[in-house]
């Protein structure tokens, strides 16, 4: 099978390619950033550009004629699209739009992984979890309104022209290698500069929040699962079913690592509206033969072993 | 009251345009088309530019400071935007996402009116009609799916951010002066050309669909008063509260000319999906002391006599 993955340097992206490789496909990667040719990426045609550069990107298209394309590439981070809503917007919709345009106008027959965010459901409260994908959508944040758009535009796109596209709605990443602009991630990078005397405190936003982490494992496994079996124009929720705050997990890390829960709270830190409990249904997900392999537990300790080896002691 | 009008040239534009000249406000309108020197526009600050271009819109904003912005301008056909899909994406979310965004930067104390469509309601049955605006949205075109984000964006622009937006979902425009590009102006054309032999048959897409169709000098009466009135962060249905069907509209057209019914389908004007009926409650706006002053016979002939005007015997 002849892939093409958007955000091949990114957190979902790089794990997603070793998956493939192991599974010997056929392997095309856009990103923006160059990859070090010693790394996950080496020996897959790699293409650095914008999916903002739409003639670039029909004419790759049509070079490679993909049979599958995952649309990885986001700008995902919810607190950044607070800081920079335009460039978050562009980023997600624009850029999928770009793709899903150019895949109609070169009539390919492909599939098309269109991932969207938890985030989508807006603002819940105890009763309305474990959400459910039939559940209102009420975007609260210019990241969450972006993947509303952009799954919207996969339904007009499927609908109205005939695109095969299967959608998302992923809930929170965890996992080793993930970006310390995510909030689990930052944790554990400063836990263990704790742990070595290398910082005092652990500055955090909101830890009363409660969140579905899926390790980015389980999320590629849904993803292919999703894209072989997966009905056309279908949502699914990609996530566990189990809710964690973010002091249950900042404890966790803690004990692990031996130190007191040392959390000091930073305005920077705090987001104009935030969503105090995401946690998702995964029926659909499992009817199709998921099956998450990772507990909370075991992603935490695979991402402090990750970080302590990133952090020189 | 200075104002600041997107779409200054637009149909909706240069109506309002005119009825704010009468009440002496200050007037400077944004427009992409450079309007004649002796029409509507005369007289107010006129600035040719694209709001795509963001760095001319900060700066104009800023020397503007103005006290309301009507932001008409839109790539508002649905048909269009089944042809060009990325065209009416851009130039209904973005150039919104441009404008709200120059305001948040510049800390502009300013309301803004977003102008949204009764397309967002989506695919209606007979009992969902008349639609409040509680309804849920379920966008079925390119078109409906920009506005359903460009909605969502102001409510996250207005919660999340503090801005002062009031939003509608505006219903099908008819009225003098609007582009044949839209249904109702094009069959009042048309048979007008019959009606001097110019044509034989008078071209339709189905017009078995039931709309909601308002006059233009209704609409800005109801822009004014949400303006005026209208709630931040609230959305308003903009409409009669009455339906018509697309034949009812012709027969009444072709009745006035005195000329028989001929209508042929053409192909080129089905879309992939079309809603089949779509009429409003307007409860909210009339409550804010709107009351519509024309009904559809008396725009119809409006429309009639204007193109009676334009098209030469």
């Amino acid at each position: 099978m002849n892939y093409l993955i958007t955000g091949a340097t990114g957190f979902v992206g790089t794990h997603f390619i070793r998956d493939l490789k192991s599974r010997g496909h056929t392997i095309h990667g856009i990103g923006t950033h160059v990859p070090s040719p010693s790394g996950e990426l080496a020996g897959i045609g790699f293409h650095s550009m914008s999916l903002m550069d739409y003639k670039s990107l029909h004419t790759l298209l049509k070079d490679i004629q993909p049979d599958q394309i995952v649309h990885l590439a986001s700008a995902s981070s919810v607190a950044a699209s607070w800081e920079s809503p335009n460039a978050c917007f562009v980023n997600n919709t624009n850029i999928f739009l770009n793709l899903v345009e150019a895949v109609r106008e070169l009539k390919l027959r492909c599939r098309v992984l269109s991932v969207g965010s938890s985030e989508e459901y807006g603002v819940l409260t105890e009763k309305d979890v474990p959400i459910r994908e039939d559940h209102s959508l009420a975007p609260a944040s210019p990241y969450a309104v972006a993947r509303v758009a952009q799954e919207q535009l996969s339904q007009v796109y499927s609908r109205g022209y005939g695109l095969d596209i299967v959608c998302t709605r992923s809930f929170n990443h965890i996992g080793p290698g993930q970006s310390e602009r995510f909030v689990v991630s930052s944790f554990v990078k400063q836990a263990v500069a704790v742990s070595r005397k290398q910082q005092k405190e652990i500055f955090v936003g909101r830890i009363d929040i409660v969140r579905d982490f899926i390790d980015v494992r389980d999320v590629i496994q849904a993803y292919a699962v999703i894209l072989e079996k997966g009905k056309p124009g279908q949502v699914y929720n990609v996530c566990t079913g189990k809710g964690h705050s973010l002091q249950d997990v900042l404890e966790h890390i803690c004990r692990r690592l031996d130190i007191p829960m040392a959390a000091k709270t930073k305005d920077a830190l705090l987001r104009p509206v935030e969503n105090r409990m995401i946690v998702g249904e995964n029926a659909q997900l499992r009817a199709l033969g998921f099956q998450p392999q990772y507990d909370l537990s075991k992603s935490l300790d695979d991402m402090i072993a990750w970080w302590q080896n990133q952090i020189s002691a």
